[in-house]
């Protein structure tokens, strides 16, 4: 295997820590201060978590998923120096249609936030008569316009490639059904303009493993490295006392993602931690956003912890890729193109 | 209210019977030799229903649900030359990729055939990782090219406008989930070119009445009328011992065809005869085309019977749309234009 190389811009300032103790050996590992996010964050907002971030100017900005004491998700935006200690508007975030005329989502919530040349992209699940994707985006995180709802629902997870590919853009999703959604494979599509989206295809199955025997779904958005496109997912088990989310990871074809190159079988991290395994929703450990470092091959991943909380964990790009490669298991689901 | 008129071609050999006894009161009649397909039409297929049929040539032609005696349904071309009677071909319609290849879905149940400018398109639920919609066209019924699935699994029943509308393609859909799927509301979609789908809306939902309490389904290709477009869908109510399936209609604005402008409010069709409460799946009518005349405003509707047989329906346009527009009842979810 030639040197992985992460594809992308130097991230200088990411946020980073060395393992130490048994977090050597793990191809990703806990940041020690977690939570970096913890609960009543601002006035009228009980939780903050499933969140992206980004860099920006001379330190990042992200949009989180904010619960508030209603129990209604809106989207905040916040914006860090270092990326661990965050400031958050006090009200969500004002969507207005192209015509510049407020247009609210009833709710929204899991947030995903990617850059695509000079636009900053954002993607939610909220309300389309069933839950589905919203999309909007701004330039200068002061004005944010909503674009065409990509699918019909009932649909969540989605997250934009950071590039367009063939011409392209490109957005994986998971479609699933209008409750909490027992089932759930992850499909990206196609399109050439952010209005109309089509040559949609299968590009992974949830089942390969018992951790993410009932669905997966996108998480960050993806990594593009030497040996593909590195996929931050969620998989979800199902137990007697309800499902506990993992974080996994994937490589996937630079040219045709949606075939799956690598997938690793054993999640990377799943909840252990008092942060991971208490709260709201107890057991969810969600990643939203990754970002990484080309010079270093640093990789930084932003995920909420049991609904309640927004933690992170490293890895370094070289070792956990060929961790993924090394141990990779892959189904006839994964590798063909995905259309039938 | 002006004179109501079909806005089409004219069908001067539609199939047709006039109403006798309590049918003469009726807004839809059952044709009195009905079921006209029956039980085990050509071997190895045991049963023909939801199934959609158009004028062709001197006569009739139709794309066939037929369930094969393995239980796997998939879609027969039949030819008729007076629309009552079919001769069916013994094989499956041969779905080929653009290049020619043979590209058979996994499955393939509920077609509907429209012809748009010199073209007929097929549209039918099968696997795509999940119950998802195909679509394919022809223009001589001998090679049927597939084109891009248009929509990310789960969906059902969906269903063309005969025409463009404001330069684009318009399809009727309706979300669902793997299963039985316990609810479900009808979407339009819009398409420059049938591979990329946007601009999705929400038509109507479920809900307004008992008898489509549970989901309702595009089912004829849309009937356009001075009135708007004519609808002709299904409408589901779950009861203890399982789903009943209703004909229903509604008439839908004739730009902005997610504004529906009035919606019968009790059902035209329920099951009541012996093929309509027996049969593979038991109290099912499910429409699926429906044939207008435009000169004597004869309405044919071709509906499937209790999964197992087709049935026809009569209708004249100006007493069954007086019918619905004096009956109306509409929702806001109806009436506004469908976009969250």
């Amino acid at each position: 295997m030639s040197e992985i190389k992460i594809i992308g811009s130097d991230i200088p300032n990411l946020p980073w820590q060395e393992p130490e103790g048994e977090a050597a050996d793990l191809p990703l590992w806990r940041y020690q201060d977690n939570p970096i996010i913890g609960r009543n964050p601002i006035p009228n907002v009980a939780r903050i978590f499933n969140s992206s971030v980004l860099p920006y100017e001379d330190g990042f900005i992200g949009v989180f998923r904010g619960d508030k004491t209603n129990g209604v998700p809106s989207i905040y935006l916040g914006r860090s120096k270092d990326a661990f200690h965050w400031n958050f508007n006090r009200e969500p975030i004002l969507f207005t249609d192209e015509k510049g005329n407020p247009f609210m989502p009833r709710y929204a919530y899991d947030p995903r936030l990617v850059k695509i040349e000079d636009t900053y992209y954002i993607m939610w699940c909220q309300d389309f008569y069933g839950a589905s994707i919203g999309l909007a985006k701004t330039k200068n995180f002061k004005t944010f316009t909503r674009l065409e709802n990509p699918f019909l629902p009932f649909n969540r997870n989605a997250v934009l490639f950071p590039r367009k590919i063939n011409g392209n853009y490109l957005m994986l999703s998971r479609p699933s059904d209008s409750g909490h959604t027992p089932f759930g494979d992850i499909f990206v599509s196609e399109s050439p303009d952010l209005v109309f989206w089509g040559r949609h295809r299968h590009v992974m199955s949830r089942g390969n493993e018992w951790w993410e025997s009932l669905k997966i779904g996108g998480g960050a958005a993806p990594i593009e490295t030497s040996e593909g496109w590195l996929l931050f997912y969620h998989g979800v088990s199902g137990t007697c006392n309800g499902y506990v989310y993992s974080i996994g990871a994937a490589i996937l074809d630079r040219d045709n993602p949606s075939v799956v190159k690598y997938r690793c079988p054993t999640h990377l991290l799943t909840p252990e931690e008092w942060y991971e395994e208490r709260g709201f929703v107890p057991n969810v450990t969600f990643p939203c956003a990754a970002l990484a470092d080309a010079t270093t091959g640093r990789i930084a991943v932003y995920y909420g912890s049991a609904d309640s909380y927004v933690s992170l964990a490293f890895a370094r790009a070289e070792e956990l890729i060929h961790y993924i490669i090394q141990n990779s298991v892959v189904t006839q689901d994964d590798t063909e193109i995905g259309l039938r």
